[in-house]
């Protein structure tokens, strides 16, 4: 075939079991088909159950169906052909029927087949049998979040203390008063924000302050308080709907961990020696620093493996059976004790599946609707097959937001790629994604928008509008500052008197209008641009919700006849009419509603 | 970018964790690229720790590594670079640096980047940590098998005994009178064949003869005989260095089994009513034939689920323990109890992935160097990451061969399918795939052919000289015929007067050469053609095999300038010297073989 007459074959794309063919839940199975953009009619897909079809001549016999798809997406370069079946059976076989100008040609697992005759014998492509038990069942309660992250030190002390007095920036290894009963003190700031998720960073016994290091996982940081008060703050949140989770760094201990400790001293003969990999003995012993902590310096030549080339981080060997039981001992014992919710897991990206399939099968047999979201900061969908994660950490969106709001990318671009994280996204992850513009590994938001704080409301807005679950980096909502790691961990401020008002009223408003329809925000958007204005439209029954959001520094008056009518901006709270066209300045955007009767 | 001048971004695709990029072993990484075909003039991979990376505007502290990578597939369309690496500290981070005739491009997570400027902070492709536990840990032994297939009523009767009369065809419900110890007594017959492997079909109580419908796990059929003649059999095999593996038919029992019967019988009261899929009580029961098995007949609607559409066959519902804790026990008593090697499981790809991971587990658990084989029809990827299959019946090799000996594709589509077979299947699965021509599933190889022995000969000869290992379905090596079930379940002859001996020659030609190099044999061919006329190449270190293969009936005459030489044609046992040209006879093949000194 050549090029503009016919179909191009070249661009067909299907994957059984990927994000092109999924069980969405129990009864449906989502399928999706890449073709060049524009190259083709329509498309249908001819299905059925691979055990009741007959290739008989008489055409009478052929028991399967055909159903239109339809295009979902649309790239660049490709046009995505969707549709959604319920096999009665649970099985289902299939194939794409694609129809251009001239003719009709069958998609087949061995590729495409224009010969008419040689359609009756085709093989087919297979989804063999939908299993309850390889579904997705991440619990109902995740998708409908606002999430809030701590990092517990910097967050609020005891009823009766006070921090200590800030450094410039604060550091690592310095604890300044931040307690978990200092949440439960504050809950009150939480629950009038509107938020219904709390993930602490870690709270066990460790020697630094963001406690990645842990001695021991079965005590909770002294500096932080007790098993006793984490009960209290999870029973206290549970009362406000707002659910719990803990940061499980389950991928390496702290250096004073004991079994590592045994290892350094017993060496061959210690009973733990196959719980780390150590590479030669005596283990490379370093020099600690005043806070106890071994000195971390590059140019030592390590022995054993570490999380990046931390020598205070030993990588856990995660087969070895004892590190097994006891790290899973972890994960079900804070559950039974204290009630969370589930586990967000530190580096899962360098777990092993085998162990974070044995991760999520331990905190569902104790707790049946616990989570288990994963900090995963790439393409994640070996995570996200139903068996390990069921959620990550969305870095991928983080970065085109950040692209696009300060103008690393256009906003065609930027919508491009958000429909590229659609299509490579199952529908059954796409809403349960623990989306985030900043947390305790990446500047702050306020910052990365050099304090421009109509570009920090864009970015919000943009999270608060995409599919899958937003969170709040503490301190955020009263327009906390920082750099990198350690600066983007500074005291959050109880002086109401140092709060952007303006800004807090702005993240209160955007949660409890995403909380009032979570099932309209949390849907998929429909992206267009015009002049590098973007407008983000979703549209779920009869209720429909267009952003138009200027991301640049530009006034720009753009075309809006294709939306004429009444709306309200939900975020300014007024009505406005949209006539032919519409003035948006520079970094302003307007959130419009409207519900059809 | 325009089609012709520049680079062809729409042909480019890697995926992270897939055939495209997976560990090979516990050091080394794979790597694959697609990229348009001659679109490009080099490839190299830039690669390194993603934690030792930095993007200092200081070249001198950037610690990556440039490699070239290789066009190792090229199809109609595409070229395929493929690149082993092995990262130092199990963590990589890459990127595919692209050349063509203008610039350079690099090639990351987040598509094409072209501006130079732009690639010191360019995103890229991570395997965030080769992990052990993740890998394929096939064993050793299983490339190097030559498999043997027995469908165990009809290979041989006790040493005393005769089958019964055949009927014609044979029928699947009655008993012929083959046996365990038949199989041991003519154990002879396979060593002198050369084979490796024993393959038995289903041995359990049923009340048929395929035995597919089980109706106790944990008891040899009689009619087969006795957990100690199965004993007998392995320990007897093992002598000689032959694995036994037995069929698992864990994806529907038969309808005789005591857990279904009780549940016909109790209802809702039964404690196994949840081991099954029932829609609806009272069970429909159906009515019986001569041999006691339920009658199968189409409209009847069922109302609880089997497999296919057979009331003989319900099926397990693998996700409740009962069921589970039931057939994992199976799994582990027959190998603790007989030594059996391994498993073939019977339609696996209607398994849960869930229950396969299990049953991986609890067999490698009792036999650390056990197998788990699957019956995939289909594209299989999905099944072998390691944790679940570490092989699977290739049907997809089958038809490829069946299509091509039975004229239905052209020589130049047969490479152009093997070649996707190859790029889509891991290393580590494809010298451990399963490969067949004909089994109890299908029309026996000599029928396929119209019994043109020559086309069984080519046949042959195509699956020993694929990757993977060759499994020979009992009676083939002997002449034997037959149509689709159940004619292609005849009864093996003893009497060698009735025996093709120019063919059973010809097989275990094929075996003793493929067991003397077994390393060239399992590699990877090198596949081109000339007027139909097929050549496999294969090349490991100094030794050179080639196959010259003409599948049609017509002669032709062919150019072997580039391969001039003296060689061995190691089939027919006689030094060939190539010229200029080779006249190649319809339906005829020489094997040359050449070691360079």
């Amino acid at each position: 075939m050549t090029t503009g007459e016919h179909m191009e074959q070249s661009f067909l794309c299907h994957r059984p079991k990927s994000e092109y063919a999924y069980a969405y839940d129990k009864e449906h199975i989502h399928l999706l088909l890449r073709t060049k953009r524009n190259d083709l009619s329509s498309v249908f897909l001819r299905y059925g159950d691979p055990f009741e079809w007959t290739t008989s001549s008489d055409k009478s016999l052929w028991v399967y169906h055909e159903e239109e798809m339809h295009v979902r997406y649309q790239t660049q370069d490709y046009d995505y052909y969707f549709i959604q079946v319920q096999p009665k059976t649970k099985r289902l076989q299939y194939a794409f029927m694609l129809y251009d100008k001239n003719d009709v040609y069958a998609f087949t697992p061995r590729g495409v087949i224009s010969d008419h005759e040689k359609m009756r014998d085709m093989p087919y492509f297979k989804f063999p049998y939908l299993h309850e038990s390889d579904l997705h069942e991440t619990p109902e309660w995740v998708k409908d979040r606002i999430w809030y992250q701590i990092f517990v030190d910097r967050f609020s002390p005891d009823q009766d203390h006070t921090f200590l007095a800030p450094d410039h920036p604060v550091q690592n290894a310095k604890h300044y008063g931040g307690t978990l009963k200092g949440i439960t003190h504050h809950l009150d700031h939480l629950i009038d924000l509107g938020i219904n998720g709390i993930y602490l960073t870690p709270i066990f016994l460790s020697p630094t302050a963001h406690k990645y290091d842990t001695t021991d996982y079965f005590q909770i940081d002294p500096h932080f308080g007790t098993k006793e008060d984490l009960i209290e703050l999870v029973k206290k949140a549970h009362i406000y709907d707002i659910k719990v989770i803990l940061d499980g760094v389950f991928n390496h201990s702290g250096f004073f961990h004991p079994f590592f400790q045994d290892v350094i001293k017993h060496e061959q003969e210690s009973l733990y020696q196959d719980c780390f990999y150590i590479k030669k003995f005596p283990v490379v012993n370093f020099p600690l620093n005043g806070f106890g902590k071994p000195i971390n310096y590059r140019g030592i030549p390590l022995n054993y493996e570490t999380f990046s080339f931390q020598p205070s981080m030993p990588k856990w060997r995660t087969s070895n059976p004892i590190v097994q039981n006891y790290l899973l001992d972890v994960v079900s014992y804070w559950i039974k004790e204290t009630d969370i919710d589930g586990w967000r897991l530190d580096v899962s990206n360098e777990l092993s599946h085998d162990f974070l399939r044995q991760i999520k099968k331990r905190a569902r047999s104790v707790k049946k609707d616990s989570v288990i979201i994963g900090e995963n900061w790439d393409e994640s969908l070996p995570w996200l097959m139903g068996d390990q994660l069921d959620s990550v950490m969305n870095y991928e969106l983080s970065f085109v937001i950040w692209d696009m709001i300060t103008n690393q990318i256009s906003t065609e671009r930027f919508i491009e790629i958000v429909t590229h994280q659609y299509i490579k996204t199952p529908k059954s992850v796409l809403e349960n994604l623990f989306n985030h513009i900043g947390c305790h590994d990446t500047i702050r938001i306020k910052t990365r928008c050099h304090n421009h704080i109509d570009l920090v409301k864009i970015a919000y807005l943009l999270m608060f509008l995409s599919p899958g679950t937003p969170m709040i980096y503490y301190g955020d909502e009263i327009g906390l500052e920082g750099e990198h790691d350690p600066d983007n961990r500074r005291l959050f401020s109880w002086d109401q008197a140092t709060w952007d008002m303006d800004f807090h009223v702005f993240i209160k408003r955007l949660i409890s209008l995403r909380k009032l329809d979570n099932n309209l925000f949390n849907s998929e958007c429909q992206l267009t641009h015009q002049h590098n204005v973007l407008f983000m439209t979703k549209h779920v029954n009869n209720r429909k919700l267009i952003a138009i959001i200027n991301p640049h520094g530009h006034d720009q008056i753009i075309s809006t006849k294709s939306i004429e009518g009444s709306y309200r901006d939900i975020i300014h709270d007024q009505m406005i009419d949209i006539h032919d066209t519409i003035k948006m300045k520079g970094q302003s955007f307007h959130l419009l509603f409207k519900e059809d009767l």
